[in-house]
């Protein structure tokens, strides 16, 4: 597991970091076969932004220049970013001009959030996330969409089985009105903490609310049904009857069922996102042998976070927690090597270190990863280097050789010509 | 340019991003090539520790958590990074178990400075370092291979010509002995500033720090000399006389510049470097059309920065300021287009959204980036959709057409052996 010398911020060797590079590598190539674009924002938001939108609970870092006298007021201070979506929303009003809607961008970036660290909780982490927004509208087809493509991106990951739920905000608002419950809002975020406090947490903290014990039985019995096709529709029916908002909820994740990934997922409707800025499909996924973790994937649709009060951009989006995933690959898997180099070239002279250098520069413009000693030591001691580090071939230029050094095996091979065996072309991520 | 609506923040478009992933993936690429091997460190450091190390004039950011309380020590206070080569020294030592000597690295990262912006100089921006750190000891020949690297990282990049100039620390050091000169250290922090505060300015604060007139001379003589073959041994000789420390210098010098890329190197002695932590080579490079930007890249060697006090990793290592050099870049290049898609899949009919699907599937499976129109729309609209985009084809699944949409040309095609020419199949950097 990664290391941490400062508590909450974990650091990679250069081994697992290779894991995390192909993690990396694999989710950005997904992402821009499915037409993506990639952007970065700045780590900083005024904090006021940050508190106004968002998850407000979580501890913020804010930042103070060291030579500057203490800001008294607020509203010039500025903070770490706790997420992607708060400083996308803000970039696309700031950059409206220069995006075509609807806008599909992905966005790979570090987070910071002060929080006390424990299993799969950083202070500094890094999210994969894509989003697409709309300027005034938004076809739903997008939510479909995004959960395609992220199950794409985890199938494609030795990360085991694993499974989004999906629900939708409307369903629940139709649901719950049926039921007469009057804070909706407030019973949707109870709910979204049943898998901690049970149900009789949830029973006491609904009571609370002021939901009668019908209606605290309602919103237990609709969150108990999960179903991988689009039986929910029947069952829920059956619960709640039907009015306009429950109907499109209902019309909206029978289409995300039919339309998505049937092998991976399914309706779980106590599935809310604490979110308040959530209006419609909202979708968390687990690893099936990591449900400990928590979610290392969640997000919603969203019709109002994006707006400067004249134009406002419904959107949809999915972040992807890379650290929290590359700490639950890391328990099974390594790289084959912690350096990218495919062949040591070997130097036996002063004199032949130009030789060396030119055999490497060939295999280099060939794409092929090459170092060179830096200075002439006997033979074994530059089988050695490579051993040390998993470099899979050791080349002899003054006899024109390649010796593979872990089954002994040398040949005669042109450095205009030679390669490696694809495999051992750059490292890999294999099973530990 | 990139625009910055947080001053001293700047962020892309995603055209802009483009151009800066171009950068990116060529440097990294570059670097994998030559054996370096990647690793990230966290963006915080213990504040004491930056203060105690490196640039310690520059403006830090500190951190503090929202809701605690002020913190009066400031020994347990957290400030971001303001470059990588001190977290590095800090990586190799807490990390020193899983590392091979010597170690190899790059870091592309982020780093902060609370600084007041200006052209090229920014508050938040990337890093692209490499460095190479031995255990007691580092072969000098570590210090000509970086500088290949990095000439070599620029020399693949659209920025016209550069000129990397190189000096050594030796050099001035046993040149400054030979002519009596007292405070070595205080007189090349004021040479570093020769070309910012010019001879005169040079004079009268060398002249302050206790120099004579004949030494004032002698050492801006000394800076003035700057050659692209090894001439400058005798000059510095005919100057300086000799010493051990000289000689070691020139020595060293004269192996760079033999050993180096001779289309951009060249030894020019006014190079000093304002760390105080460099003991031997230092390097600097600037764009021969954009010198007043600055340095784009500097580094040097470093014999006691990495140490725990038992053991001494020494060091050598050049950074590249990515930001600055995608800003130079920008000035004259841009993307081909602004998103990963080639091919625009169009939608008929709301029935016919599966087939479209297919076929974008079959296109992405052989690693073409694929779109799917969200809805059903008119061709028209769907051709502006892709032409907003410069997605340059659009693909008719009923009659399996595909569409150039930039000369009209519209031809029969097999979603599962069709591909674009290999130009059109990623976005490319292009002289705008």
């Amino acid at each position: 597991m990664p290391r941490a010398t400062l508590s909450g911020f974990p650091e990679l060797t250069p081994s697992e970091r290779v894991v995390e590079q192909h993690v990396l590598d694999h989710v950005r190539r997904t992402f821009e076969l499915h037409g993506f674009a990639g952007i970065e924002t700045r780590a900083v938001e005024p904090l006021e932004s940050l508190l106004r939108k968002g998850e407000t609970s979580k501890e913020v870092y804010v930042l103070s220049r060291l030579h500057d006298a203490p800001d008294a007021t607020r509203d010039r201070q500025l903070a770490l970013h706790f997420d992607l979506t708060v400083p996308f929303a803000r970039y696309v009003l700031d950059h409206t001009g220069a995006l075509a809607f609807p806008f599909k961008r992905y966005q790979i970036q570090k987070s910071w959030r002060g929080e006390r660290p424990q299993e799969g909780r950083f202070r500094e982490f890094t999210q994969a996330d894509i989003d697409v927004v709309g300027q005034d509208s938004l076809p739903f087809q997008f939510e479909v969409d995004v959960a395609l493509v992220m199950c794409e991106v985890l199938a494609g990951l030795p990360v085991g089985g694993f499974t989004m739920r999906v629900n939708n905000r409307k369903l629940c608002d139709g649901a719950y009105q049926a039921a007469g419950i009057v804070d909706r809002e407030g019973t949707l975020r109870v709910i979204d903490k049943l898998a901690k406090i049970g149900p009789a947490g949830v029973t006491a903290e609904l009571t609370a609310l002021g939901l009668t014990e019908e209606q605290v039985d309602f919103a237990l019995a609709l969150a108990s049904i999960r179903t991988r096709d689009t039986s929910f529709v029947e069952q829920v029916r059956a619960l709640a009857g039907s009015n306009e908002t429950l109907e499109e909820g209902l019309a909206e994740l029978a289409a995300l069922i039919e339309g998505g990934d049937s092998r991976h997922m399914m309706a779980d409707l106590s599935i809310a996102r604490g979110l308040d800025y959530y209006t419609g499909t909202v979708y968390e996924v687990t690893l099936d042998e990591r449900e400990g973790l928590g979610a290392i994937s969640a997000g919603g649709r969203y019709d109002s976070l994006v707006t400067d009060g004249k134009r406002t951009f419904p959107g949809v989006g999915l972040s992807l927690g890379i650290t929290r995933l590359v700490g639950a690959l890391l328990a099974g898997n390594e790289a084959t090597r912690a350096v990218p180099t495919a062949v040591l070239v070997a130097v036996t002279s002063a004199e032949s270190h130009a030789q060396s250098r030119r055999v490497a520069a060939s295999l280099r413009a060939r794409g092929i990863p090459t170092e060179v000693m830096a200075s002439a030591e006997k033979f074994g001691k530059q089988i050695r280097y490579a051993d040390r580090r998993g470099i899979p071939f050791v080349w002899f230029p003054e006899t024109s050789e390649v010796k593979d050094i872990r089954s002994g095996e040398q040949v005669l091979a042109d450095p205009e010509a030679w390669t490696p065996p694809v495999g051992d072309l750059w490292p890999r991520v294999v099973q530990s």
